[in-house]
């Protein structure tokens, strides 16, 4: 796996820059790449801090990256996992927040933080009905405030949502309508009495529609009231396909240039090991290395080992199939292939690509690997 | 992840028996467990090596287990996966083969193993039309090795087939009678003189037909003039879906008592996070956990945190979909189900589920964790 340099130093500014021009702040996801050298590189951009799923990937930005603000866009579950962000929170340097929906669990973390003269600070999540996680309703949001409002140990701190798992039609109005419903949820938690916190959280957004978040949270003022943090993950590296149509979605959504956007800066190279029939070809390449759920690679460039610098054609290359270790690519029967030249593949999308990975060759525009980078997963 | 030690130990046993019993040789793929300790209980029980699918896994398996007889079942391709290689057949204790079809393969092995005055054994792979990689034929298989014959640096020691690519009717029958085309390439390479080797190695398998396969070597006889190696990887974690299907039929085809066969010693546990609908149920399992392409995950049994130490039932229980992070699961309405509740999961296949952990947990029958083997995906 190679990540190309200029496109990710790019992409970090393009975001950063985005969310820094509407007077929100970013918490990239960093569950996409795991990656402690890019956390810090977010960091340094002026990300408020970094997103993560679990418990064990927050230990691991807080230990390798340094990361001190912790949001965790998940339910904090099950006593292993509330050891590991105990010890977390035991540094006065932690800012960290989990997500809740419901009773149990509100409970669960009210015993074990009590317990130990700790208290945990929590978003309330507000989901959708026949969506992931979350409460369904305001009033459900509302009436677990209330409860924690009551039990020692928890805090709230504000409200997260995610429209990544809203589907069907009329998805910019969906999504912007439910953006307000975070936004009127967080007003009434602050009306109410029911966050302890000075400016309490409201988080939304992946990499596909941060755009309409983004204008909701401007728009209604929720930016000058709470804390709007943003958490796409996928930008970062971008990719080229599920979020290369997303973003040009964003793009025309935000009327710019398609040429001002955020460039693909991963590409998995594997060699062509058989050419077994005409216009048939089995590269090096399979699901234990590059993503294979929203699309098949995308074959991109290709150069012979041993040749010149120049490109080879992969005009008219499709992969058709993909096994543990192999892929299979439909070329032009006529095409000027051979065993032994490399491949240079784009993923679709990027989380499931990074998580193959324990090293990435970190490159220069003549891919020349000037590091590379460690990832924890 | 969790491995359940006897029904690991009893896989391995289990498959070294069978091959014993018709007096064939075993090199399980390593490629689905990459696991060194796994790969030296194999050795242990009586394997004659391990097979894989690169030159990096070959040299993990080599430094990290010792392992000595590497059977790599797929090309060599490319200078830096050659330089691997080279380094390993410098240890006069090591024996290699990997696979060729092409004649641009044959002759880039040539020239770089040449250049060290070192020698590469190969096994020429027969393919099947339609298939993956391979020769398409005999006479393709012997023209091949005919220039071999002719090339420095670059030895015939066998042939290598793989019949986990073929689809369609009739399958016990065409994977016979591909058996059969192995053994008759394989006879015909000895009897032109294009093996330089004392006992060529015929070699395929994968954990769906090695029973066919085994037939095939043992009725023909070719197990006493070839040194027969089957290769099955799933074998030895088995699982609750693909395999667990395929080796039903295995147990049929060869007359055993369903009861008699493999255990699947593979599990995934994980945490109920949210339950935001009556009947829908999220866990913390994604598909950055466990294999999803063959099937979706498969609740086994559940305990509940602090509980006692009975199994609450997961009947009706179905996974319906999952996530990078989360999987959604359809539980009956009136189920008796809490967030914090542990589901262990089956999963379909193990190959995908292994290259998910950098760590497992194995464990006892009880649950008690052993020890955590490394994984070097």
């Amino acid at each position: 796996m190679v990540l190309r340099e200029k496109a990710l130093a790019h992409n970090i500014r393009w975001m950063q820059r985005f969310v820094d021009e509407r007077g929100l702040a970013l918490a990239p996801h960093g569950k996409t790449t795991m990656t402690p050298a890019i956390f810090r590189r977010q960091i340094e951009a002026g990300a408020w801090g970094i997103t993560l799923a679990t418990a064990a990937q927050c230990r691991a930005a807080y230990r390798e990256a340094g990361v001190r603000h912790l949001l965790m866009a998940n339910q904090l579950v099950g006593a292993g996992n509330m050891a590991i962000v105990s010890a977390l929170i035991a540094d006065p340097e932690v800012t960290y927040y989990c997500t809740v929906d419901s009773v149990d669990n509100v409970r669960a973390l009210s015993h074990f933080f009590a317990a130990r003269n700790q208290t945990v600070q929590v978003l309330i999540e507000l989901g959708v009905p026949g969506g992931r996680c979350g409460c369904r309703s305001q009033e459900e949001a509302l009436a677990l405030a209330e409860l924690i409002d009551t039990c020692p140990g928890i805090q709230v701190a504000g409200v997260e949502g995610y429209e990544g798992i809203i589907h069907g039609d009329d998805l910019p109005d969906r999504i912007r309508a439910y953006a307000d419903e975070l936004i009127a949820t967080t007003a009434a938690l602050v009306e109410r009495g029911l966050t302890a916190v000075k400016r309490p959280v409201i988080t939304a957004s992946g990499s596909a529609w941060y755009d309409v978040i983004a204008a909701a949270f401007t728009e209604s003022g929720a930016r000058d009231r709470f804390l709007p943090l943003l958490r796409p993950g996928c930008y970062v590296a971008h990719d080229h396909g599920l979020y290369r149509r997303a973003h040009a979605d964003i793009l025309a959504r935000l009327h710019s240039d398609p040429g001002d956007g955020l460039m693909p800066a991963l590409e998995v190279w594997a060699h062509i090991h058989s050419i077994p029939e005409p216009g048939l070809v089995v590269a090096g390449i399979g699901k234990r290395d590059i993503a294979y759920d929203a699309d098949l690679p995308i074959p991109l460039r290709r150069c012979r080992a041993g040749g010149d610098d120049s490109a080879l054609s992969v005009n008219g290359w499709t992969v058709t199939g993909i096994m543990d270790q192999h892929a299979f690519i439909a070329v032009p029967a006529d095409e000027d292939v051979r065993v032994g030249d490399i491949v240079a593949f784009g993923s679709s999308h990027p989380c499931l690509t990074f998580d193959k990975w324990r090293f990435i060759a970190l490159a220069d525009e003549n891919f020349r690997v000037k590091d590379y980078l460690t990832t924890r997963f």
